[in-house]
């Protein structure tokens, strides 16, 4: 019997067709996706339609219509200037044109836009069709406090989705830099190895677990972390006491897992996702950065986003509130010191002198 | 039967004389390792007595004995210059005076000195005295390839070894910023609450687990993890490619102690022994500055080690010789091409960009 399935599996995949792939999105992160979605695409034209679509928000760039740049001179000249597109990526600027027959929909766009982007989506996607979201942040939930982005996407589109983290600054996968990520996928027997060739390249590593909302949680938790470590750089401490500060929120990142995902594998924790995302966000990333200043200059989250990153915002303090939020809710707060502190410095409830303290007896070293 | 035995502990604890202490060592980690003992020893006189000796190799600095300097200045002027110790530590060149009667033997010596040091003390120290080793690195034997440190305490005064590692630069500890430490004892139950109680301190946390090996490989592997670290900053690699090369760094480490040493808590390694410890490390310690300066200057290890460390060597490179030896001997070397790297390159038979291809197809992504 098992040597009958060996010989007809083969057969099966070759009748199967290529899956087409539509990238939701075209930011700074979703073109440098492009880039190896494009590149892989090419490379398993079995799997694989290489006619990749991206969706393209249209704007107007030096007079010129973002979408017919990047379909002609192969470069998001706005969000990843100097990096050549691969030509197979292809800028649609219909949302559901873009996503019209394709089996996999990458998502990768700032996470408030997901529920609206996903409502116009109803009924146009394929109902077999899988998501994998790449988008790290949370969602507000009226009832619940937070929800998962990818509960978000797979509520409205009622289809699978998956999940990619891991320590990935987006600058430095567009130069092909060698980094690692992990894909969560409840379904991996099933899509597990698809989904891997989608995204796996020489400079580019995938794992694949099982445990996808722990993937997920990290993904976005770490900005927590990130902003403490952060207070630390600016109130000027040093290597021990920011080890520890990443320590301690990884220890609440797997309790918050523990508590409110119950059944995670503590092993997730040691992929991309986690710990080397985890560190890459403390050390490189916008978060710590924007709270560094944050201490050091008394101005508002908001004033420092606005001079260091050009208007965006910085996730960790949204998630930070929205945490706090569920924590409060489920009356944990006493549980997380480093999320509750982190909350209330960015909000000027508390000096971020205080944070240490609030660190001193922490559960984890009871 | 209960209610008996809690009204009999008291008491027994109550007609227990103070532990004697003393620490074996006095370099710069030692003496900042002093200033803790001598606080924790005078604030608990019940369970320890205060008057902590501390074994100095006496030296000659600017005319005058280093023993002498400490007893009546209270300061390593040589090894922790500007940083008083506490009065109630005193220094003695005589080592089995040091240790004579003590209960309680902290072992801060680089690791080097441990047999002669303990071969010395044979029949000399308590035989019901408890060992502490603070000493982060590996022994050579000669038939296994490697030991712990610890085990050689042991095997040669024949008393318990407890070790305690952590994220702790000993410049920053010495300054009291706030950081963690971990304690590993196999005997917890017995000890564990008296050993945390000589080191835990308002800056300096301690947790205290049972896998004691694991606690002391995390020590000493971590310094082969920064070696890698180091060459990719020399490369000039950003943070993805540092970050991946850090986790698969733990990740080797995770199956190092595995296979060496099996029976491992995973939990272990999210202790300020792990992850902490090997993030400060790869961040601020002096392997990784070693390691990116070799790749920089394309000088040998001992030319770096004589101009940036006054002589001192770096631990990484050892260590990763002996480990290799111990790879080889086992026949897995395959299985940790990280370690296998940072050997060969360090060595002189690998160039430093070869690292990076030998990661691409790590065990961990298969």
């Amino acid at each position: 019997m098992q040597k009958l399935i060996s010989i007809v599996l083969p057969h099966v995949k070759a009748i199967m067709a290529p899956k087409k792939v539509t990238i939701v999105g075209s930011g700074n992160w979703g073109s440098a996706i492009a880039r190896i979605v494009g590149q892989t695409t090419k490379q398993n034209p079995n799997d694989f339609d290489p006619h990749v679509r991206m969706w393209v928000f249209e704007e107007m760039v030096d007079g010129k219509k973002l979408s017919e740049i990047i379909n002609t001179q192969h470069e998001n000249v706005k969000y990843l200037p100097g990096k050549k597109l691969p030509e197979n990526v292809v800028a649609v600027t219909d949302l559901v044109e873009s996503c019209d027959g394709s089996d996999i929909l990458i998502f990768v766009v700032p996470h408030q836009f997901v529920p609206k982007i996903c409502s116009q989506l109803v009924g146009k996607v394929k109902t077999d069709a899988t998501a994998i979201s790449l988008i790290k942040g949370l969602a507000v939930h009226k009832s619940s406090g937070i929800r998962l982005i990818s509960e978000e996407i797979q509520e409205i589109l009622n289809i699978d989705v998956a999940v990619l983290m891991g320590a990935n600054l987006a600058p430095e996968v567009a130069n092909d830099n060698f980094c690692e990520a992990t894909i969560g996928t409840k379904k991996k027997k099933e899509n597990g190895a698809l989904l891997k060739e989608l995204f796996h390249t020489d400079n580019f590593r995938i794992n694949v677990v099982e445990d996808s909302h722990t993937v997920e949680l990290c993904g976005a938790l770490k900005n927590i972390v990130a902003c403490a470590a952060g207070f630390t750089d600016g109130l000027g401490y040093g290597d021990n006491t920011k080890a520890a500060v990443i320590r301690l929120g990884l220890m609440e990142t797997t309790k918050f897992v523990e508590h409110f995902y119950p059944g995670s594998n503590l092993q997730t924790f040691f992929e991309s996702c986690g710990i080397a995302d985890l560190i890459t966000t403390c050390y490189g990333g916008r978060n710590r950065k924007v709270c560094e200043a944050f201490v050091k200059t008394g101005k508002t989250i908001a004033e420092i986003e606005k001079e260091l990153l050009n208007g965006q915002s910085a996730q960790g303090p949204l998630t930070a509130e929205e945490v706090y939020l569920m924590l409060e809710n489920n009356n944990v707060v006493d549980k997380f010191p480093l999320f509750a502190s982190v909350h209330k410095i960015c909000k000027g409830e508390m000096p971020p002198t205080a944070m240490i303290d609030n660190l001193r007896n922490h559960p984890a070293h009871l």
